[in-house]
């Protein structure tokens, strides 16, 4: 745990920094990995599985008598949980469906643009530590909500050749359909290429591991889109003397206990909510069964005293977080200043798990600095936008002389021929 | 010229097949350059305008004065045009800009998008055979509504140590004011990395050659964001019975003089539009200055004859063409069977070439089957969204219970923590 009074606006750029991650090393791996699914389709995910996952099985196709089993499974407090928070997804990303507006630019002139859905999308959701429904929540939904025709899943089976009920119970809740067995960099090769059983996908959304992440990477040679590069996930809280050290402290630990790369940063205005904040922390800690990661997050993070709010603002902007919380007065006044982050949470009673789960904003969000140049998922990562243009004669000729002009100073002749052709 | 008259379906996969642009060869190259303008900033620049572009220059700023210099060349004729392509292209993208809409999720949960500026984006305009201004219409007219700090340029300066003033007229007049010599690798690793001169950007975009493209690709491992992967310039024509094979000839002319990789595909649904379209494109490439390029461009382009109009929009997804140009009557009725593809001209009079310049659509889109998964350059490009929530007490008592149950089935004790100890 690092603390920092007052730090020099000079040393901000090496408290932003990240910690590296080298992908070189396994890009051998993934590329071994994407040749054997190439060749070998179902074959050689059903030979990974064994091999990664210790998981013998015979059909990489999850059954409908698997997915009925798990809605058989989960308890009908969990099922009403996940059917408000998809009420609530759905809510919040179908207010970003927008309306075509046609402009008529000069007369006779019609511009606009129209939504089209990606038409094969795929999901993947990581096995390891925690089943990560929520993620299949806030992908599935979204997609369906865009309209593609195709939704697949991939996730690894445990040992047992099983996938956990939960992902299963809300990938069907939420209309998908062909859900398949493979995990790691066998999955994203799979949908990247398309075996016997998997279908061949344009964009592939979804957190994972170091291999997930560098074959999502890999993927986009073979022309695949994918939902935005990654990194560790991270919070920045900023706490003014109004701030509640036990929130503020639950919320961290929200953000620490997800792994031990996990980015934590602490900036107050106030030196006792900062001690205060650091006590609470070390009381909670010891109640989380998930306290090794929280606590090797932690020894990484940073505890920061600064003059003010608008100063913490301007170091919030230089790091760009996934997640900022605001935990100060008036944060009404601040949100104007805010330009860099993923996803904001407003105040004592915003707190980062709402947004994880269920007030309607999607996770999936930049991190590693991403934030200064991508946006998080949302309705529009899953369409593309289409521009339509009509020109009537009369509009060719308001324009016609312009075109023909900057064709010409362009040196592109062809372009000016197919405007006089027309005027003629 | 390659002819297909009904070709089965079974063969369409090949007809839509893209020649295949080998990268890695160059991979070398780029990483050396790269690694030089790292090392040596300006100076790298400086000796690789020697090495690459023949240029001996000492400052690769673009001084006021030469800017005010092309200000007096530019023609009062050209000026006007570039000001109603600058109106329009305004019009057209400040139709973009987004309201912020607030949505109650669930009572005393409010979520909500905000736009915010990439605040550093670097725009790379190719020297080579055509000066093209109206890519820095395109391009610096977005980053400017859309509201971006610092926008830059770079572009390759002629052998005298120049810049095509059509270039600097129209950067100037788009409040670029930031301009710099340099092109190729090198001017995209100078923006990646930034130099004595050249500020560091969080978003490149534009076109180039080969050496240009697989810069950007490599660019984005230093974290920096692209516009969208390239490939070489396409367009897609349907013409039914009504169409104009004059117009049609015209239009796949001014996308083959591009270059000799221009990818061009006529279908008709009428064998006497068809023969006769070739006709008249023999005829037309005897006047073209540039008919070497756009004859190599025809050799590799197919001519399909298709049943109905139906049919050959099913050919057209499938391609998912940069550019699609329906010459047929009742084009409404098709819109919507459209599903893959960068830009639309509809009907007789929306020749490509209005959108190249001046209608008021960007002219910076997918190629290479990219329609399929990426959208052109909007608005959007230039900005990231961020999501906002504000709970209220009472909203997160409503919400509480189900992100308590949700945490707990992921096993992420600290996220449910987050909310039970404010809820006490």
């Amino acid at each position: 745990m690092k603390i920092n009074k007052y730090p020099q606006k000079e040393i901000w750029p090496e408290l932003v920094k990240r910690p590296i991650i080298k992908r070189e090393e396994i890009t051998e791996i993934i590329a071994e990995i994407f040749s054997k699914v190439k060749e070998n389709g179902d074959q050689a995910l059903i030979d990974l599985n064994k091999k990664f996952d210790k998981a013998e099985i015979k059909n990489i196709n999850v059954s409908e008598e698997e997915i009925d089993n798990a809605k058989g499974v989960i308890s009908s407090e969990l099922k009403n949980a996940i059917q408000q928070a998809k009420e609530n997804i759905t809510k919040f990303h179908a207010s970003q469906i927008t309306k075509i507006e046609k402009i008529e630019t000069t007369k006779g002139v019609i511009c606009w643009r129209e939504n089209r859905a990606i038409e094969k999308v795929g999901i993947y959701i990581p096995g390891g530590t925690a089943p990560l429904f929520s993620t299949v929540l806030m992908l599935a939904i979204t997609a369906q909500l865009a309209g593609c025709k195709e939704i697949i899943l991939c996730t690894p089976p445990d040992k047992n050749g099983n996938i956990n009920p939960a992902i299963l119970y809300t990938a069907q809740l939420c209309g998908v359909k062909k859900i398949f067995k493979t995990g790691g960099a066998q999955a994203i090769a799979a949908m990247t290429f398309g075996t016997e059983s998997v279908p061949k996908v344009y964009k592939i959304f979804g957190p994972g591991n170091q291999f997930v992440v560098a074959a999502k990477d890999f993927a986009q040679k073979y022309n695949v889109a994918i939902d935005m590069p990654a990194g560790p996930s991270e919070v920045l809280i900023i706490a003014d003397e109004k701030a509640i050290p036990e929130y503020c402290a639950a919320d961290l630990l929200s953000q620490a206990e997800h792994g031990s790369d996990s980015q934590v940063i602490f900036i107050s205005t106030d030196l006792r909510i900062l001690n205060e904040t650091i006590e609470e922390l070390k009381k909670q800690i010891k109640e989380l069964p998930r306290n090794e990661f929280a606590q090797q997050s932690l020894n990484n993070s940073h505890f920061i005293l600064l003059n003010s709010v608008d100063e913490a603002l301007e170091f919030s902007n230089l790091y760009a977080p996934e997640h900022l919380i605001l935990a100060i007065e008036n944060f009404e006044n601040y949100i104007d200043k805010i330009q860099n982050a993923g996803s904001v949470f407003l105040g004592n009673y915003s707190c980062e798990s709402a947004g994880d789960y269920a007030s309607g904003t999607n996770h999936t969000l930049p991190t590693n600095g991403f934030a200064k140049n991508y946006s998080g998922v949302s309705l529009d990562s899953f369409v593309k936008k289409i521009t339509f243009q009509n020109l009537s004669q009369e509009g060719l000729q308001n324009l016609g002389k312009t075109i023909e002009i900057m064709a010409e100073a362009e040196g592109l002749l062809a372009h000016k021929n197919a405007v006089s052709i027309r005027l003629k």
